[in-house]
């Protein structure tokens, strides 16, 4: 094995710096109008015309010269001549004379001769209506809206950089622009490496190790979060020749391109080697983490970076490296500063000098006050940053947090809200039905004892445990229901299984859950008492079950190992294999409960929680909720 | 005149109970991956396979079984046969017995037979590459990534109701979802009506009282701001038949119909006759100001709201109203609470006891506060909100606010900043071209001695006055340059002017500007020159130019007058002349001062205008700023 080592790493200014010298922008669209919302104006725009472009009338009434109505009042109104009528959006051919007046209504051009008008609702008119009383005075140019009142010929109307709002396409509107200079969005090309990679919504061998691409579609919506245009090329594999080719495509057609995904030797060699060839490589490594293994540079006339393969890594780096250097290019300012500040909810420690992002959640604690605490599922994990709100950087020289102490969160966006609830535990489908009817929930299926756990730690607000646990809480219980539970087996259930007894004497492929789980512990204990009933050890009867020890984390996933033939029966619920059409060989029911941090009972997700799971026992009884 | 008067007016909070029994909910799309972020999941989605779907390398190394490796340190490492290599993205063949390993790459599967896996630097390879010696102790599952350790299948992903982030794209991704239901943006048909209005970018005839129609573009900026679609309807004009049909169409083809424009009452007769016959009309006239005239009601199966025909009238009710409603019915979360308080500039004065939506701009003062004022160019505007940065609500109890006074300020947008300068004054093309530089001015053309009278009250940071002032200012001055005033008249000078003598003389149409502007005093000055050199009264010169006493506000407006043929000569600057193309006779040269707010001068948009103003004199003897 003979790997590119990542020596003299960059700092993260260094790295900065070398972001900022990449020539990003794009050059400029005309777009229409209807589609300018958002967009940044890239020149000053001038009024061409004046707003309105004619004396206008502000009312419905009658348009005359202001001096025939000096002196007029309710007891002895201006008599006038009515000579015509002018609406809105016709040519007026009426000229006033000295004691004449002109029916107007709204908008309409004011006639020659007129200098001012008087509202309707200050005149009479005789019954023939040739003649108008006014009944006030008024002065030259009241009520009437002069040419170029509201914008003037000439005026500046928009400055370049402005971020087109509704606001401004009014103003737009009013000039008669239909069409405007815009900054082209910075195009940012996307090639994902790495022959692992499979595309969303395609077949996935996991037996040959294939997992879904996540870096490219999520590059790519923060891409145009951050107001540039993503292009997705074709996923290269690990084909240095495939990958060369869509690396030098890409570099033709894009401001930026974006590489991720392959952690494969062979494809960062073909990087490396573009890159020296066709460009110049300005930074190899950052010294932060996650990201270290960040590549910045030129190739042909686009720049470059290359991202970490590890979704989460490569997010963090995209946030805080190429973000901000998209959002500058395509004039979107940055977002209004976005931060909280919180109490760290545990101990954290830093082995290595870097300086760190580290992704957390946030959860209000029973005084109103913010808890943060850190959200890693470990490197390889893809999905972690769907479960935090925010990052907490750390400098380089700070080997630890204290619990305790206060952080500043920069929010993943200003619109990021924490969950108005915050629970662990168990998967249970009855109580994630639940969850579908609250405000704004978090809820990470930790499983019984891992939720107990960290209950205890003081940081969720709920937990969901199921089964008998060794360890009983003091925590109150906020409501509970019963769960039938046994073995999943084949539809109609082919090898007529009847119970544990069939696991133990027959050769049957079972396949169990993991101790974390409820269902686990349940399953423990029916053992235990099997064994009795024989007379046996616990130990014999464990040791005769093909599969007892190999436990698997997710709830589904022994029902799934039986619809894919590798199993004959599974751990599970009789909801599960209702819900994927499987047999079902029920062991026992089991209860299912919801537990409460004390000092969390009056915390409005709480209590929210609490109404919900009074509807909940007939939800267990057989009822399934409808879906809001 | 025979009008529909509105009796009756809706409270504020009946309009918002009006509406919110509307119905605006459209029904479900389906969208591809690339196109769901920022949509509204609108059920939930559980993860329907492991993530990752297999035992996964997290590091390069070699794949073992722990206990071979139990009691290795550097010193004494173990020694292991190497039988294999697994790859990521390729099936493994490889069994692991004890004493053997296999190489493995990150993400790669774990081989059948190892447990644990040690990185490829807690090793040495001997020169024959078929033995590896591990220096290092490792645990079962150590450097293992199992499987559904970052999403397992069954568990609960995403709830309905959740808007969907970059974040939960990668989600979505990593368990290959390509497609997800997200709710259907409300249709929002826009009916605009009016004879007088025109589409931007079509031809205006001024003279018929044509105006650009400013509400259809910008209402349907504001409801797709909303998280609504919105549905542009040709326009109807004033004809009956020709708009009930546009208006039934829409109502058949929209979740939500608004009508906005027309001031006419055959227009307004119409509708009411339409909902009438085919809805339910729940509101007519509201107690607010602006927005009295608001519709509620129901059309076929749709609903309907009216807004105002005046653009600032019509987006006040459209923001206050029914963008809420829109927001609500897309799922989209109220934009997090953008309020600033701030002190009211001046005292303002409510004659009516209507609930009033007052739109202001605001400016920081020397002190870094935040200055509130009034942002108002009268009912008939079309373009104030464009100058404004937000809404104070006042209550109809409410009947004037002092100058000092602490308001409340609800900003049009989370992301709105306030200007970094606010200047007021005479238009200006070389200051036009300094503002472009700065990073966030907002320049209102008010004209020379209304800007020195706004500067003296104390507002704007700066004001910019042209030509001689009556009464001097005890402002300091930031910078000030010479420009070239005189009559703008036809390409080559056809009439052959040469001065003002051919404008008392000669039969030519003139026309001045109006006497805020600071090029309408010069004229006076040499005028009142001119009348001494004749020996002669000022008046009968003025009398003796044809157009004197017509002024228009519009600096750019006596130049196109010219272009038009409707006037002979116009008063402007040769700056003007010169871009249009168009003839110049020189009257003099005038000098253009910016004064500074003497509380402002440390300002921070202040002191990068005095930067600016520094290098304008070049700009001013001739040369062009290259726009940025």
């Amino acid at each position: 094995m003979n790997r590119k080592e990542f020596r003299d790493l960059a700092t993260p200014d260094e790295a900065r710096a070398a972001i900022d010298s990449l020539a990003l922008e794009g050059g400029i669209d005309r777009v229409p109008l209807e589609d300018a919302r958002g967009r940044v104006l890239v020149a000053r725009l001038d009024a061409e015309l004046d707003v309105p472009g004619f004396d206008r009338a502000s009312l419905d009434g009658y348009a005359l010269r202001a001096r025939d109505t000096f002196g007029a009042d309710e007891a002895d109104p201006a008599r006038l001549e009515i000579v015509g009528a002018v609406h809105a959006g016709e040519k007026s051919d009426v000229v006033l004379e000295e004691g004449q007046a002109a029916e107007i209504s709204t908008g309409a051009v004011m006639p020659d001769g007129a200098d001012a008008m008087v509202p309707v609702e200050r005149t009479d008119t005789d019954g023939g209506g040739d003649e108008v009383l006014v009944r006030t005075s008024v002065a030259p140019g009241d009520n009437v809206m002069f040419a170029g009142a509201d914008v003037a010929a000439g005026e500046r109307a928009l400055g370049p950089g402005t971020t087109i709002t509704p606001r401004d396409i009014g103003l737009l509107s009013a000039l008669g622009i239909d069409e405007v200079p815009v900054r082209a969005k910075p195009r940012v090309g996307i090639v994902s490496t790495g022959d692992e990679l499979v595309r969303p919504g395609d077949d996935l061998e996991s037996e040959r190790g294939e997992i879904y691409d996540v870096n490219s579609y999520t590059i790519a919506a923060g891409v145009e979060d951050a107001g540039g245009e993503a292009v997705l090329y074709p996923h290269a594999g690990d084909d240095q020749d495939e990958l060369e080719g869509v690396l030098r495509t890409a570099a033709d057609e894009c401001d930026l391109v974006l590489s991720s995904g392959s952690t494969s030797a062979s494809a960062v060699d073909v990087i490396y080697r573009v890159i020296e060839e066709q460009g110049e490589l300005l930074c190899h490594g950052v010294s932060i983490k996650p990201g270290k293994p960040m590549l910045i540079g030129r190739l042909d006339d686009s720049a470059y970076v290359g991202l970490p393969g590890y979704p989460v890594s490569a997010m963090m780096v995209f946030r805080t490296f190429v973000a901000p250097a998209i959002r500058e290019a395509a004039g979107v300012p940055a977002p209004a500063a976005a931060t909280v500040s919180g109490t760290l909810a545990r101990q954290e420690r830093y082995e290595e000098g870097r300086h760190r992002l580290m992704p957390v959640g946030l959860v209000e604690n029973g005084d109103g006050e913010t808890l943060v605490y850190p959200v890693d599922k470990g490197s390889g994990a893809t999905t972690s940053l769907a479960d935090a709100d925010g990052v907490v950087e750390v400098g380089p020289e700070t080997d630890y947090l204290e619990a305790g102490e206060s952080v500043m969160v920069t929010l993943f966006s200003p619109d990021v809200r924490p969950p108005t609830l915050f629970g662990v535990g168990e998967d249970d489908p009855t109580f994630s039905r639940v969850l579908d009817g609250l405000e704004r929930p978090r809820y990470l299926s930790v499983g019984s004892r891992p939720g107990l756990r960290r209950l205890r730690e003081g940081v969720p607000d709920v937990a969901v445990v199921a089964g008998p646990l060794g360890r009983e809480s003091e925590a109150a219980e906020l409501g509970g229901w019963e769960r039938e539970w046994g073995l999943v087996v084949r539809p109609g259930n082919p090898d007529e299984l009847e119970g544990l007894a069939d696991l133990v004497d027959r050769d049957l492929r079972f396949v169990n859950r993991t101790s974390d789980s409820g269902l686990r512990s349940s399953l423990g204990a029916a053992v235990a008492d099997f064994a009795e009933k024989r007379g046996t050890d616990r130990h014999e009867i464990v040791d005769a079950i093909d599969g007892f020890d190999l436990g698997l984390r997710a709830y589904e996933s022994p029902a799934r190992k039986v619809i894919d033939g590798d199993a004959d029966a599974g751990l599970g619920l009789r909801e599960t294999a209702d819900r994927l059409a499987l047999g079902f060989v029920p062991l026992g029911e089991q209860p299912v409960r919801v537990l409460v941090n004390p000092d969390r009972t009056a915390k409005a997700g709480v209590r929210e929680l609490e109404t919900a799971l009074a509807d909940v026992r007939d939800v267990a009884s057989g009822e399934r909720m409808t879906e809001r």
